[in-house]
């Protein structure tokens, strides 16, 4: 039975707010702006994106024979349950963008742009100006472009404080360069470079063990090696510039700001890496360590004929692993598959190469581990 | 008080099951091959996709001197709500490429590749399939390359049944073809092309209408022009594919069936029309028409001492418009500012090419009208 409604509708009435969106997308423009180089051409008011590939100049005269253009989509997952939880939402900005570049620069490409899809039930300026901040933050550091974005109020979908994300990067690469498994030889060498924490992976069932055994996110565990102002311990490594709270360091962190700790970015120490061997490609293999741990990740980066043997004692396993394991009576196997469980990015080098490559690594900013070795196989990877 | 919990914790217990997701992501594999050229680069269990520019092949050495990469990003909003209560998920998965592709080819660009975001409490299989179907068909129409994308579960945010969406897309223009408002002229002429219904915005409002006025999604309402088999009146034009459900021409229609049918897809008309002009670069300026409706996107096109007056009588209003109007008391403005109308796309061209623009769209499939001239003014859009 049809009945008219006694007052008239209206979109803001609905939940939609077109001209409080219209001015947070006029205040997002400074933040952008920021990680813009003069590749980025001005497009006001423009329905898309532009950014010049210098085809005559610079990049592509010097660098680039054949290009490649390498594209990769990812979110968070539900480390925005927690952020929403906690209303701390830069961090989660910057875990948008790692989450992207560390998967983009595994196919040896350099980040060109980036762009980045919010979607919320109201516009919230002061939460949308962290996350964007966060996600601008990601990308300069990341040397790539914030080219746009999209903010979605669709408050049907999303409950009171929730969100999501999602993000969207671009690179290059030239042809000869792309990575390949077949480059992989038996005696290569796999270095681990230290994860922050759990990066962005699991965070279902981290939530999940933070509710059945009632920890307090607002809570200082002893657990926790606060003293050196690494809260996920020593493998947490050489970080030069804090990427998160202002906190000094030494300064006991909660449980919620250690599991807010932002995903690694590994784009700048790699793209840096290979620039310093512009003749030669030194890398074998690479691999992001996300959803499905070290073995499913690690495996995506070797051909059918030959194993990774690992090494699992061969780099200390950071505090928040552990704590999240006793707390959640979580089997060992189930650790592996979830978790990066301390290495957050792989790569595989000659032996001849292994040294030199983990020095500048580790010079980079990045601690660095050699965590297993190529054997024949078919294609696994094996935790020992 | 932190407690153990009696059963050990897994991620699948957790409500993310990693076996099925990967099940999942190989069965997409065709689908997306579906939509590729030569220049996708096969890249199985890759991190990104990879996509060659032909820099010195066809592409690039024929018709790109100075290449701009064009990006942009958008979801389809609550019409997600709308398809998961009636459970349709293939017309989404269109709309979503309609919202980007259509965006893109406003900077004159041809559209090169694709990738989805796709949010869902649980991996549900048949559900993801048809999605995933109709963004590859969207692709596929558009002659661009689904080139990846990423599914997420994250059971704590979307509630049963619920998903978001969305996508990204990359596309190529050459640096003097890029839309510039400093082309647009007095004395140009607005073209039209015909929506086919709501698009994907204002779904918000929409669904309220339903909602409040007690409609029926499963009815099929006098309302709606069905013998014709455009269930959204005569402006919905020559549409030679049909876009949704496969019914005879003339089956009637339910509300729900009209409220969900596909954004049009204007990238393969308008990539067409441009390379028929090789030489001259016969279009001032173009809008795709979203939210805040065909003022607030038309303007984007104007620089700003120009106005664009349209007369909203030049084209026929769908039924669809006036149906929510009369059901919802919807403000006459208010239906202006958040619907489209009956136009989905403009065009600004010369007078004297307006009538060779128009028959070429026409013969292109499109339904043309000539709704409004170029004067002097603001930089506003006036509806007469």
């Amino acid at each position: 039975m049809a009945r008219s409604p006694q007052k008239s509708l209206t979109y803001a009435g609905s939940g939609v707010d077109i001209d409080k969106k219209d001015a947070f997308t006029e205040s997002l423009d400074s933040m952008l702006r920021r990680t813009h180089t003069d590749r980025v051409i001005p497009n006001p008011g423009g329905f898309a994106g532009l950014f010049r590939l210098d085809y005559r100049a610079r990049l592509f005269a010097r660098n680039y024979k054949d290009p490649v253009l390498v594209a990769c989509c990812d979110g968070v997952g539900t480390k925005v349950k927690l952020a929403a939880d906690l209303k701390v939402f830069d961090t989660v900005g910057i875990d948008l963008v790692a989450m992207n570049v560390n998967d983009l620069i595994v196919q040896g490409a350099e980040p060109l742009f980036f762009l980045d899809y919010i979607a919320t039930p109201v516009v919230d300026t002061a939460f949308l100006n962290d996350l964007v901040r966060g996600i601008a933050d990601g990308c300069r550091r990341s040397g790539c472009a914030l080219l746009g974005g999209e903010t979605a109020n669709m408050p049907d979908i999303y409950a009171k404080g929730d969100f999501d994300l999602a993000g969207f990067c671009v690179g290059v690469v030239e042809l000869a360069r792309v990575q390949k498994p077949t480059r992989v030889r038996v005696g290569d060498v796999v270095l681990g470079l230290a994860s922050d924490g759990i990066h962005s992976n699991g965070y279902t069932l981290v939530r999940n063990v933070v509710k059945q055994a009632g920890l307090d996110l607002g809570k200082v565990y002893p657990e926790f090696d606060v003293a050196s102002g690494q809260p996920n311990g020593k493998a947490t490594g050489s970080n030069k510039k804090p990427r998160t709270r202002k906190k000094a360091p030494g300064t006991p962190r909660t449980l919620g700001e250690v599991l807010l700790t932002p995903t690694r970015l590994y784009a700048d120490p790699i793209v840096r890496l290979q620039r310093g061997y512009p003749v030669k490609n030194i890398i074998s293999g690479m691999a992001h360590i996300t959803g499905s741990g070290l073995a499913g990740n690690l495996c995506r980066a070797l051909p059918p004929t030959l194993d990774a043997l690992v090494d699992t004692k061969s780099w200390p396993r950071p505090a928040v692993f552990s704590f999240l394991q006793a707390h959640g009576n979580i089997p060992e196997p189930e650790m592996w598959r979830v978790f990066n469980m301390g290495i957050g990015y792989c790569l595989i080098v000659r032996p001849s190469s292994a040294q030199s490559v983990a020095e500048r690594l580790t010079k980079l900013g990045e601690t660095v581990y050699q965590i297993g070795r190529i054997t024949k196989g078919t294609g696994q990877v094996n935790l020992e």
